[in-house]
């Protein structure tokens, strides 16, 4: 698929042409707002308000207790699971929505390395997103058997891989530059070396097709409220593959993920498959937006929303370059569809000061430290003419340097 | 404090001179219900749906990404943390509110064993709330270094903790009999012998005066969804003594609680203070209910809460005692108001039945395996009247063997 967009007009024409167009009214947006941040915290599904409403007035307020069984909010974490696993190329039963990215990176890294307890080697980016890493460092420190964390640059990844390593721990999309790994490629690597393999699917899922059990992935976790748009702070998720399901013993074992959690027995003993994951009782409220949310996502063609978040992306792109030409920005996402993700980065010295006086005129995007101003292309609901305006203002702020400006130096990012 | 109510009316008449009679109209409750199960979770506080439709239409769905910033969202876990501190006698930035319960125990578990690496036993009590249990099981089987989960009767507590003991576990009120521990005695004779004491607030926090400071206690979690009101798996919180914040190295070890969470540093460094306890994005819904929920809770005089609590509560034994007669039911909770927390409890061998046929009713009270009926007191929203009621219906369901029948023997419970 490719477009030649070379005036407004003709952008308005390929938002007619759009197969997906009919997506964007299902979303809260505010009208002088052009929002390219929806990798960082997707925007309000309009049915989300509906259902907030009849969970907390009704299933909370009249249901009280009663909704445990009544409104089945026992069973919504495996509910939301079973939608993403949709999304991600897993099986039922194999993703359950549960705590924290981190939280399930953590469970999921002890479980691999008890899986390979001979190894000593997890294999990560270097640039990988820093909690990933931190999560790595803090259960090495805790189990304080000589883990190393090795972290190498994308080139030098499979050739990394050894027989040393326990784990390869990835991000299928990198946060900073948008850079897509090859899911297939290195999860087959890793196995060859008889590593196991977690792969962060934060700024990937919902963006573009996975294929989990394709590529025969071990585990995974990824994030609720970037492409997913569970809301802020949505729930995070794990996948376990059917085959370690039943191998592993849960570090963090809580009740809810107990064989038998009504009996109150004083031992643990895990319950069946991917349930076993579940620690603390779960957060219903952000869990409802999150399950109601996926529900629009299921709607859409990942191959449609792929095809057009690449053409948006190719035109964000060619436009920067060719109306900002001359301002001293460089690409720092792939040009290569095949290897970005659903974002495209720009390098540029006064990034975060334009990043600011772009949020001054209605388009968010966001900065990232260093140097880098992130866009994500989020194909649900941004047009072709979003894209034209995008750059239409960023053309304006680096005219008028109103990015020079204090005022746009003192407000804080957050991812 | 003692009240002689032998008559509905007079119930009627303690309901009329109650100072805290005017907190029911605060919260949502179906009129057709009696509602003895706050303790599991507890009712939607009005104002809470009027925060949410803000929280979501506004802040999330207009304010977009902005709203980490515009609408303080990144400093909600510390503002919730400190109303909770104001209920369980901590200081400012000695508590903050982040994931479940079991998390935070993991957390803080884990911690204190680091800062008594010589000593290998965990006391706490047999019949402990079992997630508990199972959080220590599975950091046990993590380090792998020989702890000794020991598990005692409430009488032999004090006498077990020794040398050996690095950490005394305990939940402060027995989520089935209701038995209060003593929270000064078995702080001091745990810091007497060396080792360092984790209490969990569950069952107590929001019901009772808590003196954390004044006991000592080195570290405590506790959950936002019983007498807190924060909604359905509302975030756990936890509490770090100040003298301990900075000799702590979080094992979950979470971009949030990073010291500079916005210069994706790859190496990890813990935030000053209490911060340094936060892994993963909070849950900004389930946080924003709860602190909500909070703001109703600190109007209230603890003292006087206590006192109806335990009014609420000698009323429900002694008619239970009187109306029951020769039905079985056995006291499980502690006559002794100093020993007793904020619900009754009885033994019935029919205790599951009987509890259907009560909820059938509109009483809600819970079964707690293996033969406890728990009924919690909520001095909130909880009136003389709707014990008065509680007692005559579960007299009517006795006399008329409705509990007996096998339509009431198919629902799960849900502490």
């Amino acid at each position: 698929m490719s477009l030649s967009i070379e005036t407004r007009e003709q952008a308005i024409e390929a938002d007619r042409n759009d197969p997906l167009a009919s997506f964007r009214d299902r979303f809260v947006l505010p009208d002088d707002v052009i929002y390219l941040d929806g990798n960082s915290l997707g925007p309000l599904p309009r049915r989300v308000v509906d259902r907030m409403t009849a969970t907390i007035r009704d299933e909370w307020g009249e249901g009280l207790v009663r909704s445990w069984v009544d409104a089945d909010w026992i069973n919504l974490p495996e509910q939301v699971g079973d939608k993403i696993a949709r999304l991600i190329g897993a099986g039922p039963d194999e993703v359950i929505a549960a705590d924290s990215t981190s939280v399930n990176l953590f469970k999921l890294l002890s479980a691999a390395l008890s899986l390979r307890p001979e190894r000593r080697v997890i294999v990560s980016q270097k640039g990988n997103f820093p909690s990933d890493l931190y999560i790595a460092q803090g259960l090495s420190d805790l189990l304080d058997r000589g883990h190393e964390l090795r972290l190498v640059d994308n080139n030098n990844l499979i050739d990394t891989i050894d027989q040393d390593t326990a784990v390869v721990m990835l991000t299928q999309v990198d946060y900073r530059s948008g850079h897509l790994q090859d899911m297939a490629a290195i999860t087959a690597a890793a196995h060859e070396s008889g590593a196991l393999i977690i792969w962060d699917l934060a700024h990937s899922a919902g963006a573009l097709p996975i294929d989990l059990n394709g590529a025969g992935a071990d585990f995974a976790v990824g994030c609720g409220y970037k492409f997913l748009n569970g809301g802020p702070g949505a729930p995070g998720y794990l996948y376990v593959a059917q085959r370690h399901q039943d191998a592993i013993k849960p570090i963090l074992s809580g009740w809810m993920g107990h064989k038998d959690r009504f009996a109150f027995d004083p031992v643990y003993q895990p319950a069946d498959g991917i349930k076993r994951q579940l620690c603390g009782t779960p957060t219903i409220l952000s869990l409802a937006a999150l399950d109601e949310a996926l529900d629009v996502m299921l709607e859409a063609d990942i191959d449609q929303l792929r095809a057009k978040s690449l053409a948006l992306s190719r035109m964000f792109i060619d436009l920067v370059e060719c109306n900002a030409a001359g301002h001293d920005f460089e690409l720092a996402s792939p040009r290569d569809d095949a290897r970005r993700g659903s974002q495209v980065s720009f390098h540029h010295q006064h990034g975060y000061s334009i990043v600011q006086a772009l949020i001054a005129r209605g388009v968010i995007g966001d900065f990232r430290a260093p140097d880098i101003l992130r866009f994500g292309m989020t194909p649900l609901y941004t047009r072709y003419v979003d894209i034209w305006d995008a750059v239409a203002a960023l053309s304006d702020v680096m005219a008028t340097s109103a990015w020079d400006k204090p005022e746009f130096t003192h407000r804080a990012a957050v991812t």
